[in-house]
């Protein structure tokens, strides 16, 4: 992973060299407190090791005895599901990834009914084995199992915690289960048995994406400009702190969307508390060009943008043609076309004094996926540490869930109250 | 469409019935002013007359002469692609509708692949014909098809502009095409040929969406008391003032992921210019309550959350279970869990001080959508009149066109000279 601040200097807000200058010596302390909570494996640091405790064999050896599948179903929510999308958007297979992460009706039934389910592998994934989307969406694809004749103990993975239902419902039934590995929060598990047992059904190399990691832990180190992830967290800080309130990160690679919806997760979850945070803003080159790029070049100065792109691809050439005004393409080819794109847009930011990143990894495979994850995690947890907010925990979720839960019946919680109190204008 | 402003009133940023009434004389003023604009058909308001002046006709004339396609293949970037993509992600047919909206080459590459190009339809969109991605595209899509022995002149329709590169093929090879209407910018053009050719290529009732569009029409009146429209686009101008910089759109409906990037469009390139505009987060619900709450919870108070939901589907029962303290699940559904849910997340904003705006459609079906692909579109348009914004241009993604153009040789671009002393801070 490589990362490119100099579109951020003296822009509008910008951060100069000098401010880099006076911020390294923060993030020299904030490094010593990093990598003081991974030797003592503290919750959340515990994170950053991954790519050194997760162990492969474990993966393998628990989705080995199913026969290679057509299709692996992942039942998760959240953290419990974008570190395996994103590695199964951004990498081919002949397996296809699946995600039922929303309670849709319509979705939900939709994907069931068209699932080959004699030949899929749900994934069930939660660590508390209580998350209400998940345990409702696991009991209707088990019965959709049921309904379709497949012994449905044969064909589901289980990941989780210690303990809790989806423990003792593996026990019960034999199914080869994964331990959600301790003191890792959902958002910061891709490295794990959470985002790693998915890929491992689909054919891909777990033992690179880890390798990938550890090239991004082996940069770690007490200065922002010795480690590409610190001064990409550094940046944004800063750039934060001085009005930069929305990070749009846009990939140029339709196999890195998933990867924004996870870094969105990331961020804002992280980041998000004691009335601090950056906003996420999900975007995709080029074709956000066409959609968000006038508002990041000419509405309000409180954007940063995250261009992230592969060095290296495959391409397409763009035949020649005859039509008016268009010969300039031929001979072209479609990567050509999305790397002018991807410098005009930053050069066009830049000319409009709009504060931009370049991220650049080689390619999308396996090890650079490892390295932009592990990397975009230790970036999180650095500006954590230099807004001094607690990174690793997201209190601001447990209201809605208890109010969903009084309303279903589920307990008696004050906060169901509030639903029913609610004010009201309505204009119909 | 039914809007609900009872939890935008007294938050942070917040605004009253009082700051309301006071917009009130406004909204009679921007009413008018909207009002004449249709009436003379001007560059545009002319958008807002699409629910009488399109002509389903003449779509169902182009389109009826292809065999029913297995699938249809939208090569179109933007406004040109959003819209029929936001009917095609809503409405379930058995005609497989794809877009070719970036210059990704392996994206496009495994979609040509994939596609049984003998049965698609291949529905080429560019007002001006000369857009550099779609056009690209194209020629790429045309080679596909000759590879694979398909007669591509049998199986090309031309949506453009009355003159330009696509309309002279159009002509020459005799291919079935469509006019883009005069005065429509692509953003506002989901209720035109732009958007609606394809949902007839699926077998959607096109009248139904129109007609939905007239019901969105009649409620415009001088009083956003009146009108869900005008009470949207004057609770969202209000509150932007106020520092609700984020509005982050969030249906709950997966049916609904598109319309939410749809929107995103409209809002960002529309308001988004003269340092004002509102920045349109896409969210989904539940999904996101498990990513972005948090943060639209206890980060800065520079948030709107328009909460999104259709109040009739099809639902899914979820079956009883004996998993430890699950029991309240079943006898529930899928469907009355985002219910309860999406009333959740909108009292958990609400007692954090966020404001919140419900926006409701009867059901995802066709009249429904084209009221409120309407409805925000009216409320766009009085948002920007409010702010006194050129709502229909897009004077900002021009320069980066040129430098894109110039750096592939297709012109002398000064513009392309900024790409090359881009400024460097690189850590790698």
């Amino acid at each position: 992973m490589r990362v490119d601040l100099g579109n951020a200097l003296e822009t509008t807000p910008g951060i100069t060299t000098e401010t880099l200058d006076r911020l390294d010596e923060r993030v020299a302390a904030a490094h010593d407190r990093i990598a003081a909570g991974m030797a003592d494996d503290e919750f959340g640091y515990a994170a950053l090791t991954l790519p050194e405790t997760a162990d492969p064999d474990r993966i393998h050896a628990a989705v080995d005895g199913f026969d290679r599948p057509e299709a692996v179903l992942t039942v998760g929510i959240g953290g419990s599901a974008l570190g395996a999308a994103t590695l199964a958007t951004a990498l081919e297979s002949d397996v296809d990834a699946y995600v039922l992460d929303n309670v849709d009706p319509d979705d939900a039934r939709a994907l069931l009914d068209d699932l080959p389910l004699a030949d899929t592998v749900v994934n069930v994934v939660s660590k508390s084995g209580t998350t209400a989307e998940t345990l409702a969406n696991f009991l209707v694809a088990r019965e959709a199992m049921a309904d379709a004749g497949v012994d449905w103990t044969d064909r589901t993975l289980v990941t989780t915690g210690e303990s809790g239902n989806l423990r003792e419902l593996a026990d019960r039934h034999g199914l080869p289960s994964l331990p959600v590995p301790d003191g890792v929060p959902g958002r910061f598990s891709a490295l794990s048995t959470v985002g790693l047992a998915v890929a491992a059904l689909q054919g891909h190399d777990v033992e690179a994406v880890l390798a990938g990691g550890r090239d991004g832990m082996a940069s770690l180190s007490g200065s922002l400009y010795e480690s590409p992830a610190y001064a990409y967290g550094a940046a944004t800080y800063a750039l934060a702190e001085r009005g930069a309130r929305t990070n749009a990160v846009m990939p140029y690679a339709e196999s890195l969307e998933t990867f924004a919806e996870w870094f969105a997760q990331l961020w804002a979850e992280s980041l998000g508390k004691d009335g601090l945070g950056q906003t996420p803003a999900r975007a995709l080159g080029a074709t956000d060009q066409h959609s968000q790029l006038q508002l990041y070049r000419a509405g309000p100065p409180d954007k940063l943008v995250t261009l992230v792109r592969p060095t290296e691809r495959a391409d397409v050439p763009i035949p020649e043609t005859d039509l008016d005004g268009l010969a300039y393409l031929g001979g072209s080819s479609l990567g050509g076309l999305l790397d002018a794109e991807f410098e005009a847009t930053e050069a066009s930011l830049a000319a409009a004094d709009v504060p931009n990143v370049r991220v650049e990894i080689d390619r999308v495979d396996e090890r650079s996926l490892g390295e932009l994850l592990y990397g975009m995690e230790a970036a999180c947890v650095l500006y954590g540490e230099l807004a001094s907010v607690s990174t690793f925990t997201q209190p601001a979720v447990e209201w809605g869930k208890k109010a969903a839960r009084g309303l279903l019946g589920g307990g008696d919680f004050p906060e169901a109250d509030a639903v029913t109190e609610k004010r009201e204008l309505r204009v119909d």
